[in-house]
């Protein structure tokens, strides 16, 4: 048993609402939990049985009869936030069965010649499924913003058609989860450091990551306006506190749970006869 | 540590060569590990870090330079041989981003338009990729044969265009593991009747599992045909003696480590000035 839980449900804590703003977030604070590293990560591990079992029963949903409902997490951070702990220690603890992973990168020449939204269509996730975004359709009002890939007046139309999308999305049954992981910018700096001293991350480096860095205010302010223009009843923005990986991890399974548990799917009735059956397996 | 580990590579004892015979194989035998369930857990979960630093070589090194390399585990297997445990509990031990997961399904329409291996062409795994095939083109030679989904001139045909794609596949750079789960006729009894017995279960259930349990003896002869068709060098079969769970997980985890040990992915040299992003980075 871990020693401590949740006090305030993160979905409640972690919400963007009206007034949010992201300069006043401490990327180093654990709001919610009250316990450090070592009973954060216990559990964790606690909670995998729970998340687990919710993954199995969406999944069962879907199966049988008219199970309707996915999960869409999408995941957006600077550079060394953490989205790929997540991806392994948080959704790494379902069945990979149940789980639809998309990472999206720089937009290819095909993918530009397209609205920004046709190649996130594609990968929405189908019924019974989680999808994870690893980077999303947000890039484009967030790098697009930044580095002006769009004129202003494509951006501006982007906030709208997120909020047209997301809300067919949500009514076609699926729960959007938008997860920005807040990392401080000292903490990036020590972790772009590790990544420079370990030869075995030095794959995960890119000089245009320190490009990027050097204009941190434009992106928290180009975060914050999509914050403003896109956090929505059906499509929430949570900013997650991610200086901390354990805390990060563990937030995030339970925003999670919280929407499984919102979908409370059920283990489908046969659609056979049960007892008919027996007799004829049993005479097999 | 575990107790018990590897007497003789499964890659050696399980592999189907000349002269293999299926009817000859104990389903309920632990060949080349002689520890029992627990220890058969123990180690598996010490070789999920070996598994798992492996996947994460095979990754970097396609991210950076000209890695090709990728893995195809191929899954077949009568109903509830433990196709699923094997995802779950085996590939679920590596990192979701590095892990293509394809379940072949009856073909669809359009799926059927075609020929049989276009479906199969665009889920093979991409370069770093560990993809994973929940039943494979093998369905069209074993429920296509068993069933007469095709003339027998066009299953017959089947066969050597499944070995001229593989040997593709292989050039390509993507080392081929073929698994059969053998269950024997009994287990699956069992097992089928606890999915008839357990309502969280029912929908893993299907009344056509009955209908072809009743062909065993087709389907087994369908096997053996593919094993003597398709086994080459470059796409071995393996066949996994399914009716100990534990040992199943147990062989098909060391073979994927095995096909891995044998690409020898390496952690990949920086493509930029390690010294010189350090103090661009310090700068920032």
């Amino acid at each position: 048993m871990a020693t401590h839980t949740w006090t305030t449900e993160p979905a409640e804590l972690l919400r963007v609402r009206e007034g949010f703003s992201l300069a006043d977030v401490d990327a180093d604070a654990h709001p919610g939990f009250d316990g450090d590293k070592s009973s954060g990560t216990a559990l964790l591990e606690e909670r995998e049985q729970r998340l687990d079992e919710l993954q199995e029963r969406l999944f069962a949903a879907s199966r049988v009869g008219d199970g309707h409902d996915a999960v869409l997490l999408v995941l957006q951070a600077m550079d060394t936030a953490g989205k790929g702990g997540i991806v392994r220690h948080v959704v790494g603890g379902v069945d990979p069965q149940g789980v639809d992973f998309a990472a999206f990168k720089a937009p290819t020449e095909q993918e530009l010649a397209h609205d920004f939204l046709w190649r996130v269509e594609k990968r929405l996730p189908r019924p019974g499924m989680i999808g994870v975004f690893d980077r999303s359709h947000y890039e484009d009002v967030l790098i697009g913003r930044v580095r002006a890939l769009a004129d202003e007046s494509e951006i501006e139309r982007r906030y709208d058609a997120i909020i047209d999308f997301e809300r067919r999305v949500a009514a076609s049954g699926t729960r959007i989860v938008k997860v920005m992981l807040h990392i401080s910018r000292d903490e990036q700096k020590e972790r772009l450091m590790e990544r420079l001293e370990r030869h075995d991350k030095h794959w995960k480096y890119n000089p245009g990551d320190v490009d990027e860095r050097m204009l941190w205010d434009d992106y928290m302010d180009a975060y914050q306006t999509a914050f403003d223009r896109t956090s929505t009843p059906e499509a929430p923005w949570y900013v997650v506190p991610a200086d901390r990986k354990w805390y990060a991890r563990l937030a995030v399974q339970e925003l999670l749970i919280d929407a499984l548990e919102d979908i409370d799917p059920q283990w489908p009735l046969a659609d056979y006869d049960v007892e008919a059956e027996k007799k004829r397996l049993a005479a097999s």
